[in-house]
């Protein structure tokens, strides 16, 4: 039973007063973090199928392209560097590295009401990318994103409660300067919200930079080491089966300043990966494992996401596709990998190949997202306002995968049956000699808040209280909250002092 | 391997030359009658529990209202007239009907190639549905739905491969008369499509002359029972635990007729049955049960589709809602609860409480339409077109949900994982002295086409040629499609003989 007591006397003004009452945390009916795993593509033996599989690919293949430093880590640790350049990884040193590895990992924000703790099944959304494009909604347009559409989308993700964290979805066009565009990038990011950020550098200099700010934001690097509220999206190999050299550096920079890493393997299914969504998920495995095996290397038990990211791709045209049945597949199943090694992972879900937010756009969204959380993806990334195949950023779209997400959740949470819930006594008292309906029952009204998402924008209303109400547009109820959202000071704004010291220092391109 | 031989000379134009082709129906990439099962939100024990509590509802509360044949059935059988007017049914009883009852069953089409097989966790999605009013695009408007709307209907569905039955999704409301409506009804949907059929019946007398009209368009009654090709979609009951009178009558009729029937149980969770999921299932299983025993005492083994569709509820308003996530839940589990049994059931997904076919539509009707597939729903009942919460029904809506159905297939189909799946040679071959890609290779060639699900109207569009195309409209594109559908005559018309004979005998309100 919930403690939760609302009136009982029934009707609608009581279920409207008892729902506008705020709900505690605990008792909220879904949550960052809910536990998933009903739903499981892969069955035990192929899951041990692809591992046998990638461990092949790693003592067989290898990676080529490590740097300098790469090599000397890993062949330390016992990878075999070839005659052909390829660095192979023995069964024994995967295994070694899965034993040292992470398998907790707390995801830091600035408010610690946002810290993510990835494990087991633990189900977290968040956004990601790198589109170079805003979607314009009123002008059906395409154009060129900025470090202001950054802050924004950073400010609305503070608002969102099914948004669990902000992967800088958007890259800043409007800075020129490689250096500056990074730091910027933190920056804006960290100035619109507390919740944990991702981000990527273009090169190892940019690193040390982006870092001092960090340190400033945080009070301090000890501040920053003890609580790092921002990880590194990391595109360390270039598959198929090569290191990124100049990624492999900026890993090895963010390790030795505590960021936490997430180990990025973007294969394209039948392009830079197999056709085949078992074995884009193999290559993606081999990869991962072998930045597993760099990371531990280096720093064991350094926090590093299994970052098994493979895409679709239509094989008409040969264009990137991450709206199909086959990339929901690709992304669940490598979620049962992750479950598998026991190491939080991540993967990409949400995206719509639609140039705008329609009813495609929500259709391919929804596929790739429930499934993500219903297969326990600790990080479902580019979960919410991507278009155009990546391309495209979207805010609206971004505000009505709030919803989205959170329907998604309310699956994710899945069917509680116990005495209480399968209701015997319930059934019994209102057929016999009972109302005949369930509908004013205190074990309804207690459900009320507990048990049901409700969404924020989208319309349940009658059609007939829908014409009543001018039938209001999907899209213009998410512009307008935008705009709300907007139109109020950021609740991440650092502190002055703090604000004068990194425009002191940094080149901010957003004003004050 | 795949005996398809596309062009091995790779490129583009080579893709589109092989995409073009049709393929033999063992190859397409989707197909009707998939299995699903990888999605369990019921754990084994969660099942016997439900399974348990709902034999108690029926031992302990049994059902009012039957009619006096039910009662003497009922009760001939082994069930217990109560002094209160219920039926309570013991366990054993319960036992005996699930051990007698049809466990493979099939649903004819007209055309063989459309008969549907119901067993196990097979999959099939299509319409249904009693929805009053029509959504028309252009003018957002609702009006009354009408038999031409209805027939247009059955015409699009014989067009849709991923949509594999038509049950009669909305009310022919310019056909006043009672008698008329229902047999205008079996006309429209016969006329319209080849496809297997659900309909209802108002009253029992409205059953004889319709079966006399089936009789005819089957070519005789012989023909007619050996290929009944409609079904009976039957709301025995008034939820909570009440038999509905005249419908058990109905269901008579129908058994007596040879014709399959829908066990419908519809209650609304927190209105009549529990606000729980678990309670709701409970309730709903119950109801079923009761249901078959009722259909195993007439006919042992007679066609009964186990219809437990719990619909969720907006418990701020009290009004029935169908696209959220508990409703993606209680379909989910119910599939669960079929398979359990042995016994093909049904029931709803792919609702939405939009108005129309907006992006919220687009993800409320996938999230359940993609989980009751992957759980192995036999019957995905209300799978396309349908908005406000069932009210309303759309053309261009349900011309979509073609490809989210597919798309959901897709997922349904799964993930194989084999030696060649896997594609270790493959990786090996492209990494090692290879092209460093996969683009080419003949495995993705021959994987293009029977692996891969490509929209038919969804976008895939850079945002560049998305431009230079005029920037197309989601729901303008579904427009014309529809409008191309109906400009054809349907696929479906009687044999002008038979058609004549029908229009004698009964008043056709569809023109000539």
């Amino acid at each position: 039973m919930t403690d939760l007591s609302p009136p009982r006397s029934g009707g609608r003004a009581a279920r409207r007063a008892a729902r506008a009452s705020a709900l505690p945390d605990h008792m909220r009916p879904v949550r960052p973090g809910m536990s998933g795993g009903t739903y499981k593509p892969l069955s035990q033996t192929d899951i041990e199928n692809i591992h046998h599989t990638a461990l092949d690919a790693l003592e067989q293949i290898g990676l080529a392209d490590a740097p300098p430093s790469g090599v000397e880590i890993l062949t330390g640790a016992g990878a075999i560097l070839g005659d052909d350049g390829r660095i192979r990884i023995p069964r024994a040193l995967v295994e070694d590295a899965l034993a040292k590895a992470a398998r907790e990992i707390t995801l830091f924000g600035r408010d610690p009401a946002h810290d993510l703790h990835l494990s087991g099944t633990r189900v977290h959304y968040g956004t990601a990318g790198a589109a170079v494009s805003m979607v314009d909604i009123d002008g059906r347009n395409y154009r060129d994103s900025t470090l202001q559409d950054l802050f924004d989308a950073a400010r609305i993700v503070e608002r969102l409660d099914n948004i669990h964290f902000l992967q800088r979805p958007i890259v800043a066009r409007d800075v020129a300067d490689m250096l500056e565009m990074d730091y910027n990038t933190v920056y804006a990011c960290c100035a619109g919200t507390l919740k944990h950020i991702g981000t990527s550098f273009s090169a190892p200099e940019t690193v040390a930079p982006s870092i001092e700010m960090l340190h400033m934001i945080a009070g301090g690097e000890d501040k920053w080491r003890a609580r790092p509220f921002m990880s590194n999206s990391n595109c360390f190999v270039v598959p198929p089966m090569k290191f990124a050299t100049e990624a492999c550096i900026v890993m090895e920079h963010c390790i030795a300043a505590g960021m936490p890493v997430l180990l990025l393997s973007a294969g394209m299914a039948g392009a830079t990966a197999p056709s085949t969504v078992a074995g884009a998920i193999v290559q993606a495995v081999a990869e991962c494992l072998a930045g597993l095996v760099y990371v531990n290397a280096i720093v064991p038990g350094h926090p590093a996401i299994f970052g098994t990211w493979p895409f679709g791709l239509d094989l008409r045209s040969g264009a990137m596709t991450g709206g199909s049945g086959e990339q929901a597949l690709l992304t669940a199943g490598c979620a049962q990998m992750h479950q598998f090694y026991g190491i939080p992972g991540g993967a990409a879900a949400g995206i719509s190949d639609s140039k705008l937010p329609d009813m495609q756009a929500g259709w391919e969204a929804m596929c790739s997202n429930v499934t993500a959380g219903l297969a326990g993806l600790n990080m479902v990334y580019e979960a919410a306002g991507m278009h155009a195949s990546l391309l495209g950023f979207c805010h609206e779209s971004l505000i009505l995968g709030d919803d989205l997400i959170g329907q998604a959740q309310r699956c994710v949470r899945g069917i509680e049956v116990n005495e209480e819930t399968m209701a015997l006594d319930q059934i019994r008292d209102v057929c016999m000699g009972g109302p005949g309906h369930y509908l004013g029952t205190s074990q309804t009204l207690a459900r009320m808040q507990s048990d049901y998402v409700y969404p924020q924008l989208g319309d349940r209303t009658s059609p007939k209280e829908w014409a009543e109400i001018g039938k209001p547009d999907l899209l213009e109820k998410a512009g307008r909250r935008k705009d709300m959202y907007l139109s109020e000071p950021s609740k991440a704004q650092f502190d002055p002092a703090v604000d004068a010291q990194i425009r002191q220092t940094f080149n901010i391109y957003l004003p004050r």
